[in-house]
């Protein structure tokens, strides 16, 4: 499908696409760049790529494909790093969480000839670094492109070709709504994940331990999230202020008007939400996208 | 170790203890009993029990063990029923998420002839009913019990080598102590998962679909809390009002930090935080309360 592919940071993204480009045959070649040393001594010694360069400009050369798989902070940098050094006819996207910022990010630097297709892959687990990758971690799951407006649609096509024969199903999006969607999705799930955990930590009367055995009470669910990788995260959340900001808004809001219920022992109220929110755990389920088996098919018992 | 064993209501707790009861022969003989004729139905159908009574005073009739696996807003109603039947000698306790106000509803109606020992099993699954119930959920968790001051220590130490032997390990605390530890564990987590399935739900300019669909990004997590009983949760929170509020009002205060921090641009805040919250994680996977495989060990590929 492509000749030579760039894979700009290998993390927990950027190894699966490695892996799963391998598996299903769809570069002849690839070139992985990263920021640290010891990322890319660990691409080279576990073979993520055919060449491993130090910088990313030197990645890009030749390339038909290039994939940003960094936290989106430093695409603006790179950007201004790899734009005068695309092929002709080359396709530039990322992986990034957020995508208006990632439009303004990198279309100042884009050279005519080239062409940029932000996509987003709505898939991931909490392990970082370039050993957590495999093969699978895309199939069923949803890909998002949002090429600006004027994007070469035979551009959007190939990536999304692409996508799909990464095991995913690809879904074209403006930008903007892209952000909204994820905030709510995504981005204030991580916030409160990390909040509640760091909530936790801090207090004074309930020891780290008393919350460390007792997390099977729903806490532990939350702790994974907020094990994800900060730098990405944090890059995220100055990237996608005004959604984040707003949804988050809409989450005090609700919450505000629960905590009003309890303090006013307003059983009908919490009742009535609390059935509500069943039917979205079913339909997620229906749509393939989690698992059917009860606490998300963990084990019970002797493989504890 | 027991003769006989009253299980009043049979939801996936109460199955399940019934199941691991069978198990291991902890009992001679089960008498259970459920609010709807439907649920006992089901108890008799699935043979959960020797012997189905209509009410709660039968139930407990000649019991050395009664287990209440109700939601905790009926136990004042419970207690009156039951108290004037309990045996000389029996061990009255719960399963409920609560403990001071169980210790309150429950003991005017104790006879001094019996022993009150409230319980909390930290276990459990997004599932309720009779038929979600399995031998080995409580296995490696951690069940407390909270006997009020001068509680008989023999019939604590029947109970903790009751639950010893279904899997759990025991600790003792005190009721109110218990109730903060698990408001921040287990209780303000499902409150925040309910709410914000709930301002997902309300939105405008984001539709259920896209909801669902792109809910792979960390939503999807907090859906499976939020599928959890309604009832229960419901009795949960009115029963738990003042730790449930002190330590929301926690959470909020800390959110609003974070929010702060977003709106300001302060990516260090944001990268200390969630640096931090990792190693919560890890020792939580390491306290064997949680798996250590990637993305709570579900499916990716093929059999997702």
């Amino acid at each position: 499908m492509f000749d030579r592919l760039a894979l700009i940071g290998v993390g927990l993204i950027g190894s699966s696409i490695a892996h799963a480009v391998r598996k299903h045959g769809l570069a002849s070649e690839i070139v992985a760049t990263a920021r640290s040393a010891e990322t890319r001594e660990t691409v080279a010694r576990l073979g993520l790529a055919d060449r491993v360069t130090e910088t990313a400009a030197e990645a890009v050369e030749g390339a038909d494909l290039i994939i940003l798989c960094a936290p989106v902070g430093v695409f603006s940098a790179l950007g201004a790093e790899i734009g005068p050094k695309l092929a002709p006819g080359a396709i530039l996207t990322d992986v990034g969480s957020v995508k208006s910022a990632v439009v303004n990010d990198l279309s100042p630097h884009l050279p005519d000839h080239a062409h940029l297709v932000p996509g987003h892959p709505v898939a991931g687990t909490e392990e970082s670094g370039p050993e957590a990758g495999f093969a699978e971690l895309f199939e069923d799951r949803w890909c998002i492109l949002t090429p600006p407006a004027g994007t070469d649609t035979k551009a959007t096509d190939t990536l999304k070709d692409f996508w799909e024969a990464l095991g995913s199903r690809v879904e074209i999006m403006e930008p903007g709504h892209h952000d909204l969607v994820l905030a709510i999705t995504s981005h204030v799930p991580h916030l409160i994940a990390y909040n509640i955990v760091g909530t936790a930590a801090d207090l004074e009367e309930v020891t780290q331990s008393e919350v460390i055995k007792f997390s099977a009470g729903g806490f532990r669910d939350f702790t994974r999230i907020a094990a994800s990788d900060p730098t990405m995260w944090r890059d995220v959340f100055l990237n996608n202020k005004d959604a984040v900001l707003e949804m988050l808004g809409r989450f005090s809001e609700d919450l505000t008007a629960l905590q009003r219920a309890i303090r006013w022992d307003d059983g009908d109220a919490l009742y009535t939400l609390f059935s509500r929110t069943r039917e979205i755990r079913r339909n997620i389920v229906e749509a393939g996208q989690d698992s059917p088996a009860p606490d998300f098919g963990r084990t019970h018992g002797q493989d504890d």
